[in-house]
């Protein structure tokens, strides 16, 4: 943390450094101006600003670098609700542009032409090199110099161009939009704002985030950005390109554009992936010269495994976050928009925010959505079991052959995929009644509510042919066939149906505009007259590519990494919970993750919309669910060896009592061993803990210097 | 930790009040000196400084502030080999009083007139005032302020005087030891200073500390501070005089005199104790009306106990580790003085110090210390079978009734007790080996190594009789037995052995000095003509009376919370693990714990030599150690339960099989419960976390100010 502050505090030199760079931007924006006729997204000058003249009076809010929005990317959609107030409308466009001394967000907005009168007021909004860099200064970056990693600071700019960078590359992608949305969501009310103009039914209080204010009651009904097309497509060539298959992901390239969430899901699945080589080659071993006795061995083979591949990931993910400058990240966030409670002075700064008391929380955790899972948990094992005692009456009644006997398993199908659907919904449904107060505070109470409801979905079956029925072949048929239809399901469903999804919105919802906006040679697309004019708010050319690359992208949906993580949990679950006698798991997993990661790559760059970058440094309550499947893992195949015939053959003679003092002796001997694994391994490499302490020693020799010269002075 | 920055950068108002304060020091320095005739340490002015007009050309270096030793507390006595080259000391003693500026330590030094030839040359260590708050600024300690809790800065001394304090408190009495003592460790090598001269074996290398390398080679053979005796009288009638016997321990005046350390120690026991009323209220219930179909519903009682009683212990300690100032301490300790390595570039601070390499630590770990503390188990485990099976054979040969089988008994308490020492010392070894860089490393691993040792010691013979001999009956005699036995015999020892030992030192090896100043009527003593006069070190007065407090100080122990904790693990082992058929022994750790916290109280004021204060945030390695028994004695006590007759008879019927696995799942669920309980608790109640969330916000927003105040100039 204290590496952060070296740097914030500019020295004469820096502030030399700083008013060079000033003159450097002016320069750099004027040559600009002149290249700009050569470029595929900076169109020509003349094109432009047909409007200018007759608004520039009415704009005063609007600074010189803004003439020409075409040179500037697009990096925020805002649709507004076509029966917003207008006064509201106004306000809050105003407070989006007006400067910062204003208590406005200093960005430049466009308001896409009116193309049908389905659609509220579109606008997209950038902002000025220097604005993006000034935000990111409030922010806090960690970016790189040639000196290692400094806090972000527009005061010593300098350090932070090197070898060949422009001061373009200072901020990736990711972090500019980060920088936008961080923008627009810390405009907030002043003291007198106690309403928001025009609607008088929305009260504001002092501090609060207007744009969250706004989406909450759904006076924005969409914000999102569009895709940087250019870099995706740089991008996708080493991504998700079938010629790159066997070669490591761009995970740099990923996170510049994608931000470092998706960056880590990629990384993780990647890694997960080859260290599934290991029980691969051990399932082939055990496949090929395995009997009763080598089992122990096996077995105890993939519990060092799953415990180093859980360790060795953190220090991995360690060395990332450290390299991404997210490691020593505290989370300083936002309410989330829907975080609500009594307006009071908040403990640690001292302003007036909604106060929700943690223990009114803590109740509705523990004695609401603890229980209720708990009994959802119940009933699910119930269904299960009603399935398949309703399989054997029904094998009893009309034989094995009759096709009757499939009934119940298809519709215990039917219900494992409606109750996902259900689950999802519910649970959070259940987080957003706990009122938490951040968004990484919900998604982790929803991640572990999930978890075990999926758990108890996916797995119950199973647990109860393996010790229930005590059925082992069954058990490996069972299994395998879950996995390989799950994934191939999974694959499809989440290729096709977004697809589908899109060109429905495209076709039946906005059909006219699309068709419009289709027929690019005609170059008939006609404006109908719209009603914001009188908002002066400069309108984008009607032949702005970004109007149709709207068009389309609004139609999509939005990307959330859960249900990726979910999948990949489950199929954590298939490989680990029996790997004693399904070593063929394992290579299933392999194959299927191959393509899986191409897949997950294509979808995330065609069939979505731009994410929103999320500074994180692990993957959050993910590793625990990780964790938790490796823990309870041991306790089932030790039980799975204590039932296999082999191993009867060779405990035979044995006490029962003996055998099972055995078994449970081997089962705290590897949770034992598990936990020393855990201890032994440090969740980060030297290398990462030295370069923190030493930021850390010399930003306090800095500090020490700094006291020491102001003593003398 | 950002909020011990802000007030590192001193304001100009800041600066005022320095200049105000050390006007205000020198008025006060004149009033003190007026004011010394009247106090039983600072005797009259008269009596001093006989030789000073005769040194005082010499003693360049000492300030005009050390002319009153005698108004000045002895911090720190330091004893130095008979035999030291004279160059090495005249070096040493040098370094210690030379000016800050020109590398020394800028402290003040008197020696001890020289009693006897067989003693080396004694100093005392003192400081002024204002140097000792330097040092304190330098250290960084955490100080109460009006406002709450600061770094603290002797820019802005006046923060920290208020509600009638004068300037003197701002230091309790350990902080002054402890910051005499860093001063004294922090006199450090230069570049050119590559041996101590006079002595070329010993090499120094750029910023070794001196003193470290002089106890090392064993020039100095003692270094220890003398009890402030006017503090010690005003603490011991609130703390282990028998009329307080029933109050609480004056926790924070213990933290002012012995420092964090000792008073998290007695802070614990103190809260283990009261704990303690819940297991033996549940043991005079079960005692009571206890039955076999209720033990269950104990001993889940005294798991939640355990859990909850650790739990909440830890919230205690970061509040009292907040309240104190160390809870956002890191360990950026000095190498300990035995710490060897090949010198070389430090990567964090970039100086030259000795580097071990980690792995080569790590491989004395795991492939020493492991295997030989497995061998020693294994070992200590065979030595008790044996006398186990002695016993049985001489009952079988001689009868139950003849003495001789009595023999076995004896030897295996002899063992066990020669084992102790034993081990105490092999782990050091072993410690030592490992070469650890800090010293809290080194003591976490010889703690580790001890409890693995010390369990088997005490607990292994209770665990064969429990489930290899299956005699309950046995076990309940035994433990209590042994438990009670163990905690008088401990509680003599600890009372009455450094008694003993401190008189023979005293009459044995000092026996003439002694003798000579016992009488202090006659007031004969005769200083021998000394053989440092040369040195030109002021010398206390003959009748000084701390040259009678340090002979007999000198004679005492050095005290470590070690052996008191160890009695404490070992005391809740016997609670703990057998719980559920022993409930009397809380009772008995009660009874025992109530009069032992007085007896500690008493053993460290009277019979040891005056601790170093440590700056510590919670106890270590053995809140693990407490942890790891707990965690056992769920397994042992369903053993146990397992095993007992009464559930026996309740289960009779059922198959051993379902038996089994019905305590299996009790065992996996309590330790469930003890994971969730451990979860689901914070480390940190609320108030510390929103106090910790508030220092850093506001000492952010104090930078982001400045930062603004910067560019504006």
């Amino acid at each position: 943390m204290l590496n952060s502050i070296k740097s914030t505090i500019p020295s004469m030199e820096q502030r030399k450094s700083q008013i060079n760079l000033l003159n450097f931007m002016e320069q750099e924006k004027l040559q600009q101006r002149r290249d700009s006729n050569s470029e595929f997204l900076f169109p020509d000058d003349n094109l432009l600003h047909k409007r200018r003249p007759s608004q520039a009076d009415h704009s005063a809010t609007q600074s010189e670098d803004d003439e020409n929005f075409a040179s500037f990317e697009s990096y925020m959609v805002i649709e507004f609700d076509k029966s917003i107030n207008r006064d509201a409308l106004y306000w809050i466009i105003d407070k989006i542009r007006k400067k910062k001394s204003d208590g406005g967000a200093q960005l430049i907005i466009r308001s896409e032409p009116c193309l049908s009168d389905e659609r509220g007021l579109i606008i997209h909004i950038s902002a000025t090199k220097l604005r993006l860099l000034e935000i990111a200064d409030e922010i806090g970056f960690t970016k790189p110099t040639k000196n290692g990693l400094r806090s972000f600071n527009i005061g010593s700019l300098d350090d932070f161009i090197f070898d060949g960078m422009s001061m373009d590359d200072i901020l990736t992608p990711a972090d500019k939009q980060f920088v936008i949305k961080h923008a627009l969501e810390n405009i907030k009310a002043r003291e007198n704002e106690r309403f928001l103009p025009g609607c008088a039914a929305v009260s504001l209080y002092h501090g609060q985030s207007i744009i969250h204010a706004a989406i909450q009651e759904e006076l924005i009904v969409n914000m999102y950005s569009l895709h940087n097309k250019e870099f995706m497509k740089r991008l996708g060539t080493e991504w998700w390109n079938l010629r790159h298959l066997f070669k490591r992901q761009p995970i740099e390239k990923i996170r510049k554009y994608f931000g470092d969430g998706i960056a880590f899901y990629f990384s993780f699945v990647e890694y997960y992936t080859i260290s599934l080589m290991i029980p691969t080659f051990l399932g082939l071993l055990q496949y090929t010269f395995g009997d009763g006795e080598s089992s122990p061995f096996f077995f105890c083979s993939y519990v060092i495994w799953m415990t180093v591949f859980l360790e060795v990931w953190k220090r991995k993910q360690s060395v990332m976050a450290y390299k991404w400058g997210t490691l020593s990240l505290t989370n300083v966030e936002l309410p989330r928009p829907e975080y609500y409670g009594k307006i009071g002075r908040d403990p640690i700064t001292g302003k007036m925010t909604p106060q929700y008391p943690l223990y009114k929380t803590q109740i509705q955790v523990y004695f609401v959505s603890v229980p209720v899972i708990v009994l959802c948990t119940i009933g699910a094992i119930f269904l299960t079991l009603f399935t398949i005692y309703l399989e054997d009456y029904f094998i009893l009644q009309y034989g094995l052959e009759s096709y009757i006997t499939m009934i119940p398993s298809i519709i215990q199908s039917i219900l494992v995929a409606v109750l996902t659907v259900f689950y999802d919904r519910f649970a959070t449904y259940l987080t957003v009644m706990e009122n938490h107060r951040t968004q990484s505070q919900f998604e982790r109470h929803r991640v572990n509510k999930l978890i075990v409801l999926e758990f108890v979905n996916n797995f119950f079956s199973l647990f109860y042919i393996a010790f229930i029925k005590q059925d082992m072949k069954n058990l490996q048929n069972q299994l395998l066939t879950q996995m390989i239809v799950l994934q191939f399901v999974q694959n499809a469903q989440e290729f096709l149906v977004p697809k589908f999804k899109q060109k429905y919105i495209l076709w039946f919802c906005c059909g006219d505009v699309y068709k419009q906006l289709e027929n690019d040679d005609k170059n008939d697309t006609k404006s109908i007259q719209s009603n914001y004019d009188d908002l002066n708010i400069l309108q984008l050319e009607e032949n702005d590519p970004r109007i149709k690359q709207n068009l389309r992208e609004s139609a999509k949906d939005e990307y959330n990494t859960y249900d990726d993580y979910l999948e990949l949990y489950i199929q954590f679950g298939y490989v680990s919970l029996f790997s004693s006698i399904t070593p063929a798991a394992a290579f299933w997993a392999l194959f299927n993750n191959f393509f899986e990661i191409r897949l997950d790559a294509y979808k995330l760059c065609k069939t979505f919309r731009r994410p929103f970058a999320r500074r994180q440094k692990n993957i959050g309550a993910w590793h625990l669910a990780f964790e938790a499947l490796a823990c309870i893992s041991i306790m089932s195949n030790c039980a799975i060896l204590y039932l296999s015939p082999q191993v009867k053959e060779l405990t035979e003679g044995m006490s029962t009592e003996l055998k099972l003092i055995l078994f449970v002796g081997l089962e705290h001997f590897l949770l034992l061993l598990a936990w020393i694994i855990h201890k032994a391994i440090n969740d980060r490499p030297s290398s990462v803990r030295i370069a923190l302490a030493k930021a850390d020693y010399e930003s306090k020799q800095a500090l020490k210097r700094e006291l020491v010269k102001n003593k003398i002075n």
